[in-house]
C-alpha cells in the first residue's frame, strides 16, 4: 500500500508507492512500445482499465464500452488510494502516514493519439470540462485538501504510456509548491492590496515582450523568472482562484489558447515532449482575492540535472524574452 | 551576461544564462555524439578549454598541456561569472541581480571515460581532493556563500558532454535546498540536543534494512524518505560539517565507497545515467554541531514529471528497503 514518509532532516513528504513499479511501460527503453491494439487506453479495450468513474459518451452507449470521447478511470497503479491503511512503524525519526488520496486517469481520446495538438478544439474543451468536474467532485471529500491536474506527454516528460491522457492526484495535505505560491500571493496582497497575478498580467500586456498570445479571456506568457526554457503560463484575465469554477463559455477559449501554445512548441522546438499542470486554489480555501489559477506548460528541451536537485535553484539557458519571440505567432 | 531573476509570486531565484544555449552538446538528439578526437576534455586538446585553474599533473609538465590526471577549468559557458554586470531593469515586480558566482569544470581523467566506475580508486581520490581544494579556495571569496560540487553522468542525467567531469557552482546566496536542510538540522538540535544525521546513522546501522555498505569511516544508505528509486546517501560516521575539511587519510575510503555505490548501481540497474552531489555547510557557517556533510547519489531510472513540478512532492515507486536489498553486495 502507498504511504507518505517524512524526511527526518527536511520534513519533506514523499509518497512511497511500490505497486507503481509493476505498471506497464511504453517508453523504457525508449524504443520498446506497445504494438497498436495492445494499448489499454484505446477504444474497445475498456476492460483493461479499472471501471470508469465518469465519461463523455454517446447517450445510447454503456459505461466501460466503446462510444466515449473522454473517459476517467482510477489509476491502475495508484500513487495514493482513498482507502489506505499503513502499517508503517512510527518513531521520532521515521514518520509515515497512510497514503490516502485519489489518483485518476483522464483518457482524452478513444483513438491512439499522443498530443493535445492532435485533438480538435472541441475535444480539448471536453477534456478540460471533465477535469473541472472531477476536481469539483473530489473537493467535497473532507479527507482531501488539494487536487492537481497534470499531463506528461512523451517519454522525456515522464509519460509511461503514449496514448493521450492527463492525471488527477488529490492529496490530504497542501503540497510545498502550492504553499509557496499561496504564501507569495498573500504577502503581496498585504503589501500592495492587489492580486500579484492580476498586476503581472497588466504589466506583461503593457510591455508585450513576454506575451505569446492573448484574447478576451486568457493570456499566455513566458514568465519573467522562467525555470525552464520556453516555460509558458496561461492565465485567465479576470481574477479567479479556482479553475473548477470556470464559466461554461470559457472552456472554449481556454482550449483554443492551450492548443495554440502546445502547437507552437511542437512547431518551433525540436523536441515535443511536454508537461502541463493546472494550479488552482486548495479545496478548503476556495475563491479569494489573492490566488489566481493558471496553467503552467513546460516543453522538455533541457534535462534537470545535479545542480537543480542539489540547490533547488534553476539555470535557464533561454531568456524568457527570446522564448516568447520564438513561440509567438508572427 | 547571466543574471539572477526573482519570481514575483514565490520569490524563487532563477539563473537566466542565455550564453549557455550556445554550448556544444554530445547528447541532443541522443544518438548525435562527438567523434573521438573531437572531445574538448581529452588530453591533447587543452587549448579548447579556458585556461586551467588547478591541475593534478606530472611535475615536469606545463599547465594547459598533456601530463595531467585531473584538470580544473572555468566553464566555457558559465551559468555564473565572478565579474558580472547586469543591466536588468528593476521594478517592484521584476527584480534581478548580477549573476555573480563561479562555475568550474573538474575534468576527471585525461582519457575519454564516462563513469566514476571506470576510474581507479586512486583517480577518484585525486578528483575528490581536487573538489575539496577548490571549495576551500572559493570560500575565501566574500562575495560567495555556498559551493556545490555535482556530477551529471549520462544524457538522461543532464550531461551535455560524455567525458567524465564534475562541476562546481559557487553562489552568492544560500540555495533553498540547503536552507531546508540547515533549518531542519537546527530545529532537531534544539529539540533533541544532537545532530539528526548522527542519530540517523546510528539508527540505520542498528536496523540494517537500508544500509548498502559501511566501513570504519563511511556509511551508504538508501534514505527512509528517498525521493527517487535507489537514491543513496554517503555519510561520514564521525560528525563533520564541511566536506572540504576532510582529513587527508579519509579521501581513500570515501573514493572506495563512492565507487562501490556507483558500480553497484551500474551492475544491478538497467540504466546507468546518474547524478551525485556533495552537500557541505555554507562557507560563512563552517564547522558546527548540527550540520553533517554528505554525498547524495541518484541513478536516473525514473523521469520526474508533471506531478513533481506541480506539487514539489515526489512519488517513489521503489521502497528504500527494496532498493538497499537490490544494491547491497550479498
Amino acid at each position: 500500500m502507498p504511504e507518505f514518509r517524512r524526511d527526518p532532516v527536511t520534513g519533506r513528504w514523499v509518497i512511497v508507492a511500490p505497486d507503481r513499479a509493476a505498471r506497464p511501460v511504453d517508453f523504457q527503453p525508449l524504443q520498446r512500445r506497445k504494438a497498436p491494439g495492445e494499448c489499454p487506453f484505446c477504444s474497445g479495450r475498456e476492460s483493461e482499465t479499472p471501471r470508469e468513474i465518469y465519461s463523455v459518451r454517446a447517450e445510447d452507449s454503456a459505461p466501460d464500452s466503446p462510444g466515449w470521447q473522454v473517459r476517467v478511470v482510477p489509476n491502475k497503479y495508484p500513487a495514493l488510494v482513498l482507502e489506505s491503511q499503513s502499517d508503517a512503524a512510527h518513531c521520532d525519526l521515521f514518520q509515515a502516514q497512510a497514503g490516502v488520496g485519489a489518483h485518476e486517469v483522464i483518457i482524452e481520446s478513444p483513438e491512439h493519439l499522443a498530443s493535445t495538438s492532435q485533438l480538435s478544439e472541441e475535444a480539448v474543451q471536453d477534456v478540460l470540462k471533465t477535469c473541472a468536474l472531477r476536481l469539483a467532485a473530489l473537493r467535497c471529500d473532507d479527507r482531501l485538501r488539494y487536487g492537481l491536474i497534470f499531463k506528461n506527454a512523451g517519454a522525456q516528460a515522464g509519460a509511461t504510456l503514449e496514448h493521450i491522457h492527463s492525471q488527477l492526484i488529490a492529496l490530504p495535505m497542501l503540497p510545498p509548491a502550492v504553499c509557496e505560491e499561496l504564501q507569495g500571493t498573500e504577502n503581496y496582497r498585504q503589501l500592495h492590496g492587489s492580486c500579484v497575478f492580476c498586476d503581472l498580467i497588466a504589466r506583461e500586456l503593457d510591455s508585450d515582450v513576454r506575451v505569446l498570445f492573448d484574447d478576451d479571456q486568457f493570456v499566455a506568457i513566458c514568465p519573467y523568472a522562467s525555470r525552464f526554457p520556453y516555460e509558458t503560463w496561461i492565465l485567465p484575465k479576470a481574477h479567479s482562484s479556482q479553475f473548477e469554477d470556470l464559466a461554461d463559455g470559457d472552456f472554449g477559449p481556454l482550449a483554443r489558447i492551450l492548443r495554440s501554445v502546445i502547437q507552437s512548441m511542437e512547431d518551433r522546438l525540436d523536441e515535443c515532449a511536454y508537461n502541463y499542470l493546472i494550479h488552482t486554489a486548495p479545496f478548503d480555501i476556495g475563491e479569494n482575492e489573492y490566488y489566481h489559477w493558471h496553467v503552467e506548460v513546460f516543453p522538455r528541451v533541457a534535462m534537470t540535472a545535479g545542480f537543480e536537485w542539489g540547490t533547488g535553484c534553476y539555470i535557464n539557458p533561454v531568456a524568457p524574452e527570446q522564448a516568447a519571440k520564438r513561440l509567438r505567432r508572427e
